[in-house]
């Protein structure tokens, strides 16, 4: 039988306290609701005691009906000489209406004397008091130990000490916090071994990731014996963050061995909470984030993709669907025609190399790569290649011209104009632009063209704009590659423009995502509605 | 007496198989370059039997006469059923130049079969022929162990008998690789000891960060034994990345206690090395980034910041100087302060922090980084910024406006052409220019205004532009940040400029160039030529 390891998420606490992260009530409501629906068992959703965006937080939490997660509130144990039914804070934590606190306290010696102010004796009373308080108000109680590897390695007796006064008060959990985030997975090892063996009330872990090793330093708690896991999703939180629970979950659940935290199938929907959660927060995530990254299972390397290809279990260590994410293989220079041909698997083409379209199609790519184009992070610009040497790509518009007018007088703010000329159905339309740059210019421009006939065009937004200088030699006669991520309500995808002018790179990705979004569009004539079907490639 | 260990960098070669990162031969030699001022002892530079720029790289990377760093080329065993002198990837590490080979194996049975597709007893007698041939040779040879660990998992006796072999032929180094990034640090703890203590050669870590482990996995096979620990900056690489070295380094150094990587004075230097890597790569640095991210020692919860004031050790694991980096406090932030102190004091400037002239400039900088300027990569901007502030800048011209018209008909090339007024020592310069694109074309325009005046303007060149988008989210209308290098005879230096506007950013960052390289010129005035003096900083 699997050991049950309880997840506590913090991200709506601890989480928005990371740099550049601010969460409204919706954000955190709907962050909850995506947790719950997870399997994630405390969901922290602030400190009531310290603001009223929290308090409002916990009014409405209640109407979401969470199906697994228990909701709590955070707050610190009693103020010094006051007591506790007196406390404003211990009080905010009763008014929000959980029936789970997480109250804090000090652990190290130091802190006591120093950021306290107050002696060893009465943090030991504020610890004792403040949990029995809460207990008789019926709470269950999580006692996080704040400092606790820093209080340990200065005063082992003093450290204990203060978590057996949380047991002697009935604390339902005690977690250790190693708060600076500077403790070594060994260090944590011993000391929640030690711990485990002196207390009998069940041991947490709250990490931190200061030496990048949040998740090692959570695993290594459980192996001595810690049976909850603090931390965030994506590993938000101040400085270098929490421990990350998105990559915790499945290293307990498909690594370590014997250990369980979620369901199978709630596991299989990591990828997406995680995407959620950086979506909401606006954080972005890294492509390389571990398990959920889009660069998680991708290719790259030729040797590689060839082996992947025959086992995938060579350069895999999971099954990317166990986490809800996939493989992919990114064609670049460095890989051989194995790309191409995983890419036009994966379109389900019938694709032979020795056809003649085919071998025109990769000497196309090669040529292009050599010229600068990569399309490791531009599959649209990639499918479309291929669309057009299999004659499967529609011509919706041409562009006939564009004129782009950027000017700057005195002191007034630079002004970014364009013009085009495109031909649409047969007609054509000539408009005009501004925007707040150059790029976004024509973006406007060229919409503005095809809005008439494509309507659904307006929910496409441009979402990520990467430009990259490929050979810095000529300096700003060098060559650009520009990478444009665009989005509507079901998809995101990816497009590529290179050219000596950061313009016409720009240019040249916005058509092609424009050109990919319109594949199985709509199109609206005179008023006619006519169904472009999307051209068959996967009955081809 | 601390124990050595050996950092193996190999940004330069598994460090580009990341998705998104792309390096040309300048930026190599320029990371390479950096590496070594840091004290790392090998730089694997690239794959020379893989591709023609890593030739390239090789046979320059000799002239940079490097103080301390051993650079390696990498490359695969012989091929099955061919001799080593007749195998083209062996002969391409000999004609590379280097005195050091890293060469990597099979160790794991199951990818002797399938992927190598030839027999167990083949494999080994390719991996002892290659090592031997290459110590023949009189090259050292660092024997890579691909897939280690999940070999010794499947065949314990198999995957010793291949690290075997390489001892037996005389490798160096054996190098025992997580392939696939798949292991828990137990693992790898256990299976380090056992290799330790079964082989003589000393024994080296790749780990990679497909679990969230990298840097967790290095540091516990140090702790078993391995003396060499092979990483990248940053953990770029393949997925997820391999293990972050500006994170192994100070755990190693400052954390784990009894080891030593690099002296003290190098340490302190490893934030700007990881910038540096970062502005090189072009590949953003998370502002959470452990130890060297500039948020890894900011304090933001009220709570922690009057805690942090009294007593910085209560929420810091170490002193940011350590490694270069510094404390920063979110709600009274003081940015830019350090790096200005630092430019002053290089500028031989009486600095005075009191200063009304002072804190005006720091308020500008701390203002001009919040919009987005970042000038630990342009000292020519910050030393115009502190002319300006001690009223020591010549007003050699002024722009009164520019206009750019970028203009594409048919299947013509994008033309280009920049019109600009400018005034310069009193008269009106109207002129236009066309370029290769529209920055070009406005540097060409600018030159051209300025050329009668300051002839020698001829021999500046524009070496490197870089444009990084500061914020995604807006996508076309982000702002972006654009970095330029420009050269002379005598020296280079570095321009930056923010805007919405890719145009005006790069025409900021123009500006700035021109108007620090214009210092101390000669102008030319009706053929009368008058010398400029530099306006004297140094002897203020």
């Amino acid at each position: 039988m699997p050991q049950q390891v309880t997840i506590f998420d913090t991200t709506l606490r601890d989480g928005t306290q990371g740099e550049g992260v601010s969460l409204t009530v919706e954000d955190k409501l709907k962050i909850a609701a995506k947790l719950d629906d997870l399997g994630i068992h405390y969901i922290e959703g602030g400190w009531p005691g310290s603001n009223g965006k929290d308090i409002e937080f916990f009014k409405r939490v209640a109407s979401l009906s969470l199906k697994h997660a228990k909701v709590t509130a955070f707050g610190s144990t009693r103020r010094k000489g006051v007591k506790p039914e007196e406390d404003g804070n211990l009080k905010a934590i009763l008014e929000s209406g959980v029936r789970v606190a997480t109250i804090f306290g000090k652990s190290w010696d130091f802190q006591v004397t120093t950021a306290l102010q107050t002696t060893l004796e009465e943090n030991e009373a504020m610890i004792y008091d403040s949990v029995r308080y809460l207990k008789e108000q019926g709470l269950e109680v999580i006692y996080d130990a704040e400092h606790f590897f820093d209080g340990y390695k200065n005063n082992r007796d003093y450290a204990l000490g203060t978590i057996r006064k949380a047991e002697a008060a009935g604390a339902d959990w005690i977690v250790l916090c190693d708060t600076n985030g500077g403790s070594m997975p060994g260090e944590i090892a011993a000391i929640v071994a030690d711990v485990v063996a002196s207390v009998k009330t069940p041991i947490g872990i709250h990490a931190h990731n200061d030496c990048e090793l949040g998740v090692a330093n959570s695993l290594a708690a459980v192996q001595a014996g810690a049976r909850q896991v603090q931390g965030t999703f994506n590993g938000l939180g101040e400085r270098c963050g929490n421990a990350n629970l998105v990559s915790v979950i499945p290293n307990l659940q498909l690594k370590l061995g014997g250990y369980r935290c979620v369901s199978d199938e709630q596991l299989a929907t990591l990828t997406s909470a995680a995407r959620y959660v950086s979506e909401i927060a606006n954080v972005g995530m890294p492509v390389n984030q571990p398990y959920v990254g889009s660069a998680a299972f991708a290719h790259k390397g030729g040797i590689h993709v060839s082996a992947v290809l025959r086992h995938s279990k060579t350069y895999e260590h999971i099954e990317p669907e166990l986490v809800g994410n996939r493989q992919r293989v990114l064609v670049s220079e460095l890989a051989g025609q194995s790309n191409l041909v995983f890419k036009a698997q994966e379109m389900n083409l019938d694709f032979d190399l020795e056809n003649e379209s085919t071998k025109r199609l990769i000497q196309t790519i090669k040529d292009m790569e050599h010229r600068g184009y990569q399309f490791e992070g531009a599959d649209a610009s990639l499918e479309l290649l291929i669309r057009k040497a299999y004659d499967k790509q529609e011509n919706v518009f041409t562009i006939e011209s564009f004129k782009l007018l950027v000017e700057k007088t005195g002191d007034n703010p630079v002004a970014s104009e364009a013009i085009v000329k495109v031909k649409v159905h047969g007609e054509t339309v000539y408009t005009a632009a501004e925007g707040n740059g150059p790029v976004n210019a024509l973006d406007n421009a060229l919409r503005k063209a095809l809005e008439t006939y494509y309507p659904d065009i307006r929910d496409i937004h441009l979402t990520d704009y990467k430009v990259r200088v490929i050979n810095e030699k000529d300096a700003t006669a060098a060559k650009v590659r520009v990478l444009i991520e665009s989005s509507d309500f079901d998809a995101s995808w990816n497009t590529v423009g290179v050219s000596e002018n950061v313009i016409e790179a720009s240019w040249e990705a916005i058509l092609d995502s424009i050109r990919y979004a319109l594949i199985g569009r709509t199109v609206v004539l005179d008023n006619r509605e006519e169904k472009h079907e999307r051209i068959g490639i996967v009955n081809h």
